[in-house]
């Protein structure tokens, strides 16, 4: 078989990862049971991640535990909480083996550890179909301050964190459709797409600070077409500001029409986010603190100054730059 | 497609079970918030079901729903704990076209609404396989009275709720297995698989009444020896003493070599705990509170009286009944 039972999963590969934490009752109870007394609001998100579609059957075990534990950690970062724990079901095909298993639980083990979660809880079981990795993360922020994507205002500077497009273009370099780039570049690229960089601490910085916040998972448009429904603003964005590395500057350099990929691949994780404009240096002090780059990259207009009722791309002399790609969904 | 994309399906079907829960944020942010200040513990626990594992392709949607809801319910109930919130991810296949989401909506919004749960978040994505749902389940416990299992000790008895097998034979009766059964009793098992009834309301009315408290999910047998291992303690099973169901008794009376799946079927979600002698009264009231009966079923021993270390049936003459199913594991 080379697989061992569910329960001997949970002890031999799991166990050991909850054992720092004694709310998990060491996986053997029915349920984790933990003490929030005095630690504010409870935050909550599930986010599913199926192999071929969110992640590639191929890339390394390690690194799809990786990329299952920072998409949630992501959503705990756009609402600007402190990670408590997370939940994983594992549904599990023949192509997960002992030695698959033992590789992702590796992964899983640095990630808990280099993040500051708890193991809670789990379910593993069988499935004829693709592997299939669920996760629910908790995490805990201060009564009342959680960051909510409906609370961008007219007036505000737009703001992104890190850079954009990485996501994507990480995909298309794992799927080798990127073969001409240096390899340090290459690589860079295949990473930012296996093991995103949730911002955590800038999202707990921003408490206080950012009006609306959300983060970029679907692609820069369609996120920031979510943000101005939820908040009912029309959002500007200047795509001549919009943050590239030097590896996606080179890609879109040599192949201009992967800029798209910058306004609407997914998979970027970044924090997006208004803040008025008094709070510039705030935030650019947030970012610093949090150790990443913060980039104003357009603003909120109320929606009857605007030409439509969302996103509008602006070109470098103020032209609108057509979107064909508002979103990337999995989905599609 | 007969498919929404992920956002229409979100926003369609699951947005109103969520608007009675302010803490959700009506779905529209990365994650749910909740102020739980002043509830005591909180419980946390996650499963996963797979469409040809856990349910039949052919169960109707609705009671799919009830059965994802339920199983996690259940593990609330093992520690005793009041039911809170869910989030829910599910990786859909073409079966899963909109009509079939609809119902499984449709049983989904009953079952939150009947047990007091709210829809605290999500993720819907497409898999090539089979479909898969991933549940976690959040309650609250006043601090410190979570129920556990390895509290059972020496001297207990050892009580059951419900009845026993009814899951297992359900499934049977499902598979067109048990056609002879008058149509009443074949439905009831039916019934059984598919909508288990937690116990939640006993789980809660057994805290400081119970030693160990589980809930009955992989068989009777399999789950006493789980009790027994995490108390370090010896289990006797008086087989006789064993509730059944009339539907069960009766496919039992005509098939005796069914009985093991009394002893070793899964599926049941019954509450499995033991308790001191001296509260034999308070937990029939507790049970008769809660609208289920409660059967003493044997009794915990230390494990050097014992000829085995975790569990012993015994029949009607004190002898031993050969374990030959000790457990039922989806995962076999």
């Amino acid at each position: 078989m080379g697989r061992r039972g569910e329960f001997a999963l949970i002890r031999d590969l799991f166990r050991p990862l909850a054992q720092a934490t004694p709310q998990a009752l060491d996986l053997a109870d029915d349920a984790a049971v933990l003490s929030l007394e005095g630690q504010g609001d409870l935050v909550a998100s599930a986010d599913a991640l199926v192999s071929g579609v969110h992640f590639l059957p191929a890339d390394p075990p390690a690194t799809i535990a990786a990329k299952c534990l920072r998409v949630n950690l992501s959503d705990l970062a756009a609402m600007g909480a402190r990670p408590l724990g997370v939940l994983i079901t594992a549904a599990l095909s023949a192509a997960q083996d002992d030695a698959w298993m033992e590789a992702f639980a590796r992964g899983l083990g640095e990630d808990l550890t280099a993040f500051g979660l708890a193991l809670l809880g789990g379910d593993t079981v069988s499935t004829p179909g693709p592997a299939t990795f669920s996760i629910t993360i908790l995490g805990t922020v201060p009564a009342g301050e959680a960051l909510r994507r409906n609370h961008a205002r007219p007036g505000h500077d737009l703001w992104v964190s890190g850079t954009l497009g990485d996501g994507a273009l990480g995909l298309l370099a794992a799927q080798g459709q990127l073969l001409g780039l240096p390899a340090p570049l290459h690589d860079h690229l295949v990473d930012r797409y296996r093991r995103p960089c949730p911002r955590v601490a800038l999202g707990m910085g921003l408490r206080g600070l950012a009006g609306g916040c959300m983060d970029v998972s679907d692609g820069l448009c369609a996120d920031a077409a979510h943000m101005a429904r939820a908040s009912g603003v029309a959002i500007e964005i200047d795509a001549p500001d919009l943050p590239l590395s030097e590896a996606a500057a080179l890609v879109i350099a040599d192949a201009p029409e992967r800029f798209h990929l910058v306004l609407g691949g997914g998979d970027d994780y970044e924090l997006l986010f208004s803040a008025p404009a008094e709070a510039r240096d705030a935030v650019r002090k947030a970012g610093a603190d949090a150790g990443v780059a913060v980039t104003r990259i357009g603003r909120v207009l109320p929606v009857a100054a605007s030409a439509m009722p969302g996103v509008r791309v602006c070109d470098a002399t103020g032209g609108t730059v057509g979107i064909d790609h508002p979103g990337w969904t999995h989905d599609a």
